[in-house]
């Protein structure tokens, strides 16, 4: 039974990730956020005063300034507030000295996306294997509990994958990630989170997993067009993705691709500034002879995806789609969520691409704090038992669907079913 | 008679109009190419060297560095230099400094743009009143020759402008200057000239002169599609541009009008970088604390405008359509000149952009040399005797048509003519 939280990173998704946990502070304790700019943790810290989302009135609520990349302050931190549970929600760049400070305290550590390094773009898969797995057995023998990847995509999409090959299927042939953003911005151009994060995914080549191997593919090549649930008919273009690097590894399904949806006015606005080399993380040497990272002043003139969320109307609809058979005969489910951007900013103060990828996370460390997901070593989503996962998330904004021959129905768990899967 | 020659600026223009002044150095005497960067001072002069394009080969020809935002700077180069005539082809950042130093060395001043402030975009028009002539009492004074916007546009369509006024016209209802690249140079995109002055022609209102009055648009806001010599049928843009600033207050001429012309590709990658704030001459600021112009990084990126000529092909069509009434009918004629990329880069090898531009800068210092130009106080070029002009750009690269009916013929001046013109 672990409890304190220790969130790192105040972004969208810190905000979404700050609300549910001080929804549960009875249960997970103090919570503390750092990040870089305690500015962004304050203003978090007011939200939630301002929505009276702490559970427990009294509890401890506090921002702390944290250069994250430094692993010896993230482990004074952990050590100066007791958390126990870490939550990293910051930049994709510091997840390894934030992992490194917990198998050092001990504190479990949840992440929602891979880790980079800022100078590489898109390197061997499986990438998990270039970073995060090296620690997988230091995790087990110190009984570290590192959760991988607990966002939406990666994260509840591996749940939904582990859940239709135990329990729809006998043999599943392809598994297709499908991630639709149906909503509006109403701006020119904004991504929904970090751009310096968001190009970097359709830079390099695009890896999915076909035929039990790594096929490469280059960006928007390959689409498909799918008639989804709520948000209708959407086009989707096969896209490299976290989640493929550990489902590929852990689940003996032969096709595990990811595709985004993308309109043809971000496809174009994206060509002319990745055709320019505007998004290279490689700096370039100006007349005046500054050294500017192109990339860093695309992001620097683009809008700041937490300040999308007040105008943000629509919808999200993530989901798998799972083909394979069962008793003989072939069969298809898509497992899905739908989120609502306006409800997402009414509850938590942002908008649906950071709600969907901050509750999971939450999720995470409710489940440890209550002990079920407390697994003492590295673990990807998929390898935990995904039905408390789904049940709590059913509860805490996320509910899960699944879609089958036209039908559409809430994927729960009984007790009984829960008890078995402890 | 001056003589001696100072071009100030290395680029695309100052390649071919250091090799122009070179293949006339009898009549110009001495001639010297400054820049910041003097090594691109020094490959201009090998490149003159490999052309063997000195007419005298004994004549001088070298570099040196200057930046010449530095008045003292420049004064200090001509007197060290004995140049009796400067050609200012460098950044329109510069006009004034220049300016300013041949005003105290009593040296000819040419240039072929406006003056620009770096901190300022699309100013009240006429520009011309904003800085240069705020000189033009001080030229007269001195006896100072300064002959403004002499490339091709600005520059040879100004005499375009007067020939057709005053030699095919009674009355002028409208000059619509019309400015065709029909070359490629292969690149997914580029820009003819210095992107950072290139797009300032499109970022701010565009200023035309319609009905006797300053008229403000929006770039591709208005369109025209005309079928021209040999590069037929084009669609161009109504664009702000400088000659409409002269033009306007020294003819009398009602509806003046500059259409520049893009592809749908040119515009839509422009747009992208417009509407994302990529084309901004404001510093913003990078999460590293960089205060970086988003311009200049566009112009990093971007590839350098004299790279482009070795495998520029097509044409360029740059001239005046101009419709009025003589002896009482209706008349329209088109003047206009027609170059070729590549016989260009054979010559002296720049694209043809460069090469419009550069020629008319040379012609007028041979003319200024010839004493047939050197009126000893500031014109723009429709105050100037246009037949000599004409005539030796015929001579020189850039020969002049006029179509009339359908019918095209070189527009060329007798002796006679140009006797009554002196």
């Amino acid at each position: 039974m672990k409890k304190n939280v220790l969130i790192i990173g105040a972004g969208g998704v810190g905000q979404v990730v700050a609300h549910k946990c001080a929804q549960h502070n009875r249960l997970l304790g103090d919570i503390h956020i750092a990040s870089r700019n305690i500015n962004k943790c304050l203003a978090i810290i007011d939200s939630i005063h301002e929505k009276g989302a702490l559970q427990n009135r009294k509890g401890v609520l506090k921002a702390h300034r944290l250069d994250a990349m430094d692993t010896h302050a993230t482990r004074e931190l952990i050590e100066a507030t007791g958390a126990q549970i870490v939550i990293n929600v910051g930049h994709a760049f510091v997840n390894m000295s934030v992992l490194q400070a917990c198998i050092e305290t001990g504190a479990a550590y949840i992440d929602t996306a891979i880790h980079e390094d800022p100078t590489k773009i898109c390197e061997t898969p499986p990438w998990y294997a270039n970073y995060e797995w090296k620690r997988k057995a230091l995790c087990a023998e110190k009984g570290v509990t590192a959760i991988l990847g607990c966002g939406f995509d990666p994260g509840v999409v591996n749940a939904y994958a582990a859940l239709a090959v135990r329990e729809y299927f006998d043999q599943v042939d392809s598994i297709d990630i499908i991630d639709i953003n149906a909503g509006s911005h109403g701006k020119y151009f904004a991504t929904n989170f970090n751009p310096e994060i968001n190009f970097r995914e359709f830079t390099g080549q695009v890896w999915s997993w076909q035929d039990g191997q790594w096929k490469s593919n280059k960006m928007f090549e390959v689409k498909r067009t799918d008639d989804l649930p709520v948000v209708g008919q959407q086009t989707a273009y096969l896209t490299g993705h976290d989640e493929l690097h550990s489902l590929s590894q852990h689940l003996d399904v032969p096709n595990i691709r990811f595709w985004m949806g993308f309109g043809e006015h971000y496809i174009n606005v994206f060509t002319v500034l990745r055709n320019l080399g505007l998004l290279s993380e490689k700096p370039v040497r100006l007349d005046n002879g500054q050294e500017v990272v192109p990339l860093q002043l695309v992001k620097a003139v683009l809008p700041d995806p937490a300040s999308l969320a007040p105008s943000y109307v629509g919808k999200t609809c993530i989901g798998n789609i799972v083909k394979g058979t069962k008793d003989g005969k072939p069969r298809e489910v898509f497992v899905y969520n739908v989120a609502d951007h306006v409800e997402a900013y009414a509850e938590v103060g942002s908008q649906g691409i950071s709600y969907t990828a901050g509750i999971p996370a939450a999720a995470a460390a409710i489940l440890i704090a209550q002990g079920v997901w407390d697994v003492r070593k590295m673990v990807n989503v998929e390898e935990l038992p995904y039905q408390p996962f789904i049940n709590l998330m059913n509860d805490i904004g996320l509910p899960t669907q699944i879609r089958e021959n036209g039908e559409d129905a809430l994927v729960s768990f009984s007790d009984e079913a829960l008890a078995a899967a402890a």
